[in-house]
């Protein structure tokens, strides 16, 4: 037996990962890659960690684009456990969809939902903190979160404010959600860590499925019945899909579910990273960052680092061609070499790479992109 | 007609110009390639520009690893106008040999040397100025250099001390060289520059061939002696060729001939660069120099300019592929990508590509250098 027979893992695997490109494409987005090294991609090290807790019990849910794919790096994924929307409608239907169809199995079945473009190296944290985090939705009508201790005071990322444990009596690590913050600025940011209680929102949530549709069903009721009616009858898929509302789950249930004090949140004791962008996965790559007075960094190379030549250089390179790469007197700086497009940046700019990605697609470069 | 039918064009071939690898390569060196997007390599135009002087009467020397493509690239060049060295033995040999085959022709035949790997948008400028030197050099002899006036305190270059006029009375221009400078540090480049007195030495040498070799076999027998023994019989160039002394003919001739006063020098009035490193080649193409405080300076782009997108960055891109190139904040950068290597540098490095390239060499990647 692995972990609560109950529990189902529910890995969305969408976004495009534009802050990526080159790297990161439409036809092959973030979560194909193996962005660590690790020998397995983003996706596949997602399936990996859900393994203890889970076993075969995992849907994974992706655009049509990127079925096959999917299909190929998780074989032992069954077919019917891979669900593909025919568009995409963001966050909740693709949770939702899963939701629905693992409702309408077992509608007090628990699901976690885990994004297939995260890093997380402490896999045996991860999956204690989720084992709580699956007994405590399994027990109580909540929206149970895992928050993710903060590293720095980072701007990218949405926060979660918590309160009161859950249970004071029992032991428990969680604690009742008082609010979902939207991505701070810096010095909001920092004013977040100083007072204790702010965590990182990981967008990972664990809540039976009968739970999270009926609070969905309370405030968008035509998208909840919608995501009903394509479980109870998977031939609607394509025809019910089109018209479904399109908004992330944390808008839709959790910040609505959180003003009403049913939303919990388990304290991640493991480390995290969505690498949004190449400043962040330098970071995660071991790039020692340059002080900027010529100080003397570390190159990070995400490839064959015997191909990369570097002298008084910091950041990261990605090198996923055959090509030599030098890179001579330059600070945290990030150069993406791919067989088709090279990028060339720094780390402080990394947020900018996708202004070159609009204007590719402005001009209707549509195979680079 | 064209010019003195005496004047005969020596162009010397040579040089891997490391710093500009790796669009410069030992299999495809800088001369070959055209580094001004005029459709011409500079070869092609060191040619074009001696045509209003020399006509066909020009001698190419070049390495006999690249015979056959300076061959390819100079079609109108009759084929025993085309010297190969069997290795490369400097810049005197190489000289020297063209001026031994033209003295067996006819002794008192002027010489000019201008080597193949230089920039001169003013063509008419540089053949006024040579023509002066033609003219003295066929009167006199003396070795006549043309001294190229600078327009920053260099210091990449040698420099040339001019003292008084050659012929006071006749209205010439050409002044006696009191010393040849070796390239200097910045403090001594802008007390140069401050006399009105010195002139970049650019290589050009105008000069009887006879007087040339009479001057090398004053200091140098053996050296003459084995240029005029292979001009007699051009069977014996392999077996002669191998012993000939490895010197610049700055020191074997024209810095001798210098203190003897014997060399005058002809003040060029056209534009002239060498194109010795990136930093140069980006100045030649117009590249902007970012002020170092976020200047917004413009991207020059040698090669397909569509496939380059830039945002906040200023210095060269050099495309040699068909890849879409993507650069965004970085100032001054030099950025050249070719099907096997890629190098990402700044313009204030420029110099420091040489050290990857015997990096390179050192690790026996010979294929790539």
């Amino acid at each position: 037996m692995t972990g609560n027979e109950r529990f189902w893992a529910v890995i969305p695997a969408g976004g495009a990962g534009t802050r990526l490109w080159p790297v990161s494409r439409a036809g092959r987005p973030k979560f194909l890659h193996d962005l660590t090294s690790s020998g397995r991609s983003l996706l596949q090290q997602a399936w990996d960690r859900v393994q203890p807790l889970a076993g075969d019990r995992v849907l994974v849910v992706t655009g049509v684009a990127h079925r096959e794919a999917v299909a190929a790096q998780l074989p032992d994924l069954p077919a019917d456990q891979l669900l593909a929307e025919p568009s995409p409608r963001d966050s909740m239907a693709a949770i939702g969809l899963a939701a629905a169809v693992l409702e309408a199995r077992d509608p007090e079945a628990v699901l976690g939902s885990f994004a297939a473009d995260q890093v997380i190296h402490d896999v045996d944290g991860f999956v204690a903190c989720v084992s709580e985090a699956v007994d405590l939705a399994a027990a109580r009508e909540l929206v149970v979160t895992i928050g993710i201790e903060p590293t720095h005071p980072a701007t990218g990322f949405g926060y979660i404010r918590s309160g009161d444990l859950v249970d004071p009596d029992g032991g428990g690590t969680a604690r009742i959600v008082e609010q979902f913050v939207e991505k701070p600025d810096a010095e909001r940011a920092a004013a977040y860590l100083a007072t204790g209680r702010y965590r990182w929102n990981g967008g990972m949530f664990v809540v039976r499925a009968r739970v999270l549709l009926d609070l969905l069903a309370a405030n968008h009721p035509d998208l909840a019945a919608g995501l009903r009616a394509i479980a109870a009858d998977p031939t609607r898929l394509t025809e019910l899909w089109p018209d479904l509302e399109k908004i992330a789950i944390d808008h839709a249930v959790a910040e609505p579910a959180a003003d009403r004090g049913v939303v919990a949140t388990v304290p991640g004791t493991f480390d995290w990273d969505d690498v949004g962008d190449f400043h962040a996965l330098a970071g995660l790559l071991g790039a020692d960052s340059g002080d900027g007075a010529g100080g003397s960094g570390a190159v990070a190379v995400l490839g064959d680092a015997t191909k990369v030549r570097t002298l008084d250089a910091s950041g990261i390179v990605v090198a996923d061609t055959d090509r030599e790469i030098a890179v001579v007197g330059l600070e945290d700086v990030v150069v993406v070499d791919t067989g088709d497009a090279l990028l060339v940046t720094t780390r402080a700019r990394a947020q900018d790479v996708k202004k070159i990605v609009e204007g590719l697609k402005a001009d209707g470069r549509t195979e680079l992109v």
